[in-house]
């Protein structure tokens, strides 16, 4: 394999040199509404008609996903390559939804068969938690459940959790309840517990390492409450962490179920770190299904045309719009109220792996990647942060997210028109609004517009459409990890923190500012 | 009063050429961390120690300020001249909470009285509901608080409210718990019915204009599930909204609480359209306590030296990084759990008041104006998207907020160590490690530090001090607005969209792209 960097391929060049000078206000029409659209399976689309692309773009495209050896890359990774050069790792959380590539095997284990083993296990478990099996230290069955754990362990499981609850709600299939205990401010665990009732809740703590500060911090938190309660801590909590781990030693667990160094945190949604918490709140056939339309989109992210590979797509026109377009951000806006943290996922997914500068071989990169991601659900963002998208100084590429119809049965005819008839009609307009803009002779009536837009359409959020969109952006961000030939695996910008903060609890740093600033905010009082 | 682009302040030209080449890594000492700071009052401080400028810059900022009349403006704001020009609007918001300048009179009547009143007359319902004097239609009395409103109508009072429920649950102070109802995704309403005891449950309808689509399609729903569950909508409702608004004559409410054009959306939390939720919630005593908080920031907003203004200086250092240095979005990172929406709120203050590419005079502007803002609690975005403020490509100035002790009462020692101080050493650490950065030979390791932070810090998070915090970025933007010259109390840039979706739900369009779109997403079925 040849890992180059984006700037050593000639149709990186030939993109720079092509853009479409009128923009997108013009060329939007109905007919490109139909042709620049690509099919995701089960009824799904990526569509990129309010986009600055033209064939030519594409045909570029191709040739840069052929020159930058994209697809082979992807193989590489499916079949057990090491893709995460700088931790000496495997990158296989595909692996945890479905084989694509070769077997892959780790000291005589076969991958795909332990992460099935593992799944297996806690279906078993969740299904004897549903039938009272297992109960509580005060006898009682388990109705609630609380996620111990930070980053990928909080994010991508807590938005997929909130984006099925209500369609489990409304057909009385949402099995356990669950809340979340994240940030190593005590608030945050204390609100939690307001809400729980201890003595029928199970807690999930997912740390990998088992070191996570901020998650061992809070389930002693959980620990010492389940005491104060008269509970046995040991018999209302269960570790998904790493064999190797200090927390798989630990005695005072109910179960453990394991992970490995192999499936990245923000990646982890579909291994254990999000399949306890689904399989127990929603029963392991729903989480199967989520991992079948994740499976999918692997499956179709191996095509070799693009323009039938819609994760291959999307990354390869977020890189021409950040590096030849110079856009510095993206917003990512489900018209779904279901998905309201699934913009906070995807900030992680995308930003932690692709906010980087140096190459896959530790060299400076000299072309910007990461773009910010931030987002919130529409019709809400409209009446907050869209004023500055329509008429701001900055281009932004917005990333659209919509579904015929709602998951709930709340939705009434209002006058003649449902909620989520108007819902689709914003999103419509909206989408048609940012490409056109608007002329006017008051410059503040005034909408530039050519800003673009993809959208992924779907008829109803489900659980394998959910699981397809989650793969879908995980990977586009692995795409555009290769096409600017970075390790989107590892997270290296987070260490140097660490270091700082055990220097300062640790009463042991000669930095006169750092000691300053610990003394003001009364680390040392 | 001579209102004049930020670039025909000599000053600025002066600031464009006065960079601080060395940055910030090697000038951030104790000494500066000490000296870079300005009181807020309450035990408050705002740091700029770790932002890369010097005493030359901040004459310059001194400078700046009275070429571009910054604090006439905010003066002039105050004593009622029209600041809101395109739509022909005084900008009263800071009445709300106390009088800074001269009484301001509108068809005869005193406005801070008129608030004042309006204060009175829901301070006095809400003492009258937990009385249980005033009962629900089923004969309970009230427990229970929606508010069902969106944009400036939610995000504020939802993020306030949030901030204060943890502080008030635990000393059993939450009169009323409050759930919110935006979106007008029907899934949103559904969510919140499962949580709500409808027979309980007091809803405060909220807009100003009182034809805000969203709005008024989910107050049709409750009315609906309210009347499904065999109880008078009319005995379960109240109404924020403008005097002469069809809402206002909308005989299906219990009561009506009146706001007027002078108070914008999204500087409209101190107003009825927090004051009602949050005097329900909390007691009006502590909303009151609030608006003392908010009112004395207002106060010293009025202050000449910019050393003694942390909201003009905070405006200052802000227009400094995005115009001179080129940074094109800011972080909000709030290390309290209790300020988790907070960003999502100071989103919609910023971008939506300062996206904006023309000025006052209605002509185009030639440089960069509002940046994007977002954010989430610290220590999450530790492990989510630092990694990319720490080696991504751009610069994002950050802005920290902390406390010395929690809300709650959860906070442990945990081998020694309590997570509060955890949570203040992580803080520390990461704004001495943006700014300073770290060498390394491995590319990967590289920090280029140079980062810039700001701090606003207080001892623990009060009512009072909450109230502070709102007014310092509501009037951070205002001076922004002042000094980009532009109006940052319209928001021109929503029209198009309305108009587009308005064309769609009524079939009325000839934009072939609107029509595939609307059918792809279902509008025509």
């Amino acid at each position: 394999m040849k890992y180059q960097n984006l700037d050593q391929n000639p149709a990186y060049h030939s993109l720079l040199h092509t853009r479409l000078e009128a923009g997108i206000s013009t060329l939007l029409d109905a007919r490109r509404v139909e042709e620049y659209s690509c099919a995701m399976g089960d009824d799904m689309f990526f569509n990129y008609a309010a986009t600055p692309v033209t064939e030519r773009h594409l045909k570029l495209f191709q040739q840069l996903t052929r020159e930058a050896q994209v697809l082979e890359q992807y193989h590489a990774l499916l079949n057990g390559e090491m893709m995460n050069g700088s931790e000496q790792r495997m990158v296989l959380h595909h692996l945890t939804r479905g084989q694509c590539g070769a077997q892959v095997e780790h000291t005589g284990v076969d991958l795909h068969a332990f992460y099935s083993n593992e799944r297996e296990r806690y279906a078993t478990f969740a299904r004897q938690i549903h039938a009272g099996e297992i109960r509580s230290s005060a006898g009682h069955a388990f109705t609630h459940l609380c996620q111990i754990g930070i980053g990928g362990s909080d994010l991508g499981p807590r938005a997929l959790y909130l984006a099925l609850e209500q369609e489990a709600r409304k057909d009385n299939a949402l099995k356990m309840e669950a809340g979340f205990i994240s940030n190593v401010d005590p608030d945050d665990a204390a609100a939690v517990f307001t809400r729980l009732d201890l003595g029928r809740t199970l807690f999930i703590l997912v740390s990998k390492s088992g070191t996570t500060q901020e998650t061992l911090t809070n389930a002693a938190l959980v620990r010492t409450a389940l005491e104060d309660a008269g509970l046995d801590p040991a018999a209302h909590m269960v570790a998904v962490t790493g064999q190797g781990s200090p927390l798989a030693q630990d005695e005072r667990m109910l179960e453990r179920f394991y992970i490995d160094d192999f499936v990245g945190g923000r990646f982890s949604s579909t291994s254990a770190v999000g399949g306890v918490l689904l399989s127990l709140a929603f029963g392991p056939e729903v989480f199967a299904r989520l991992l079948e339309g994740a499976h999918q989109q692997d499956r179709l992210a191996l095509e070799d045309d693009i323009r039938a590979n819609p994760a291959l797509l999307d990354a390869l026109l977020g890189v021409y719009m950040r590096n030849c377009l110079g856009y510095c951000a993206t917003a990512v806006l489900p018209y779904s109220q279901a998905l309201s943290r699934f913009p906070a996922h995807l900030q992680q997914v995308d930003m932690e792996s692709n906010g980087k500068q140096a190459n896959r071989y530790g060299e400076e990169l000299h072309y910007p990647t990461g773009p910010i991601v931030f987002g919130e659900p529409g019709t809400n963002g409209q009446h907050s942060f869209y004023q500055l998208l329509h008429q701001g100084s900055d281009v932004i590429p917005l990333q659209f997210i919509g579904f015929s119809t709602p998951q709930g049965n709340a939705d009434r005819n209002i006058d003649g028109i449902t909620s989520q008839t108007k819902l689709n009609a914003n999103l419509a307009a909206q989408i048609v609004a940012f490409a056109r803009g608007q002329q006017d002779s008051d410059r503040n009536n005034v909408f530039p517009g050519r800003r673009p837009a993809t959208l992924i359409h779907a008829p109803r959020l489900t659980p394998t459409r959910l699981g397809a969109l989650l793969a879908h952006y995980e990977n586009k961000v692995m795409f555009q990890g290769f096409l600017w030939n970075l390790n989107s695996f590892d997270q290296p910008g987070v260490q140097l923190g660490k270091v700082l903060t055990a220097q300062v609890l640790g009463g042991d740093t000669e930095d006169g500012a750092l000691q300053a600033y610990a003394a003001k905010l009364g680390v040392w009082a």
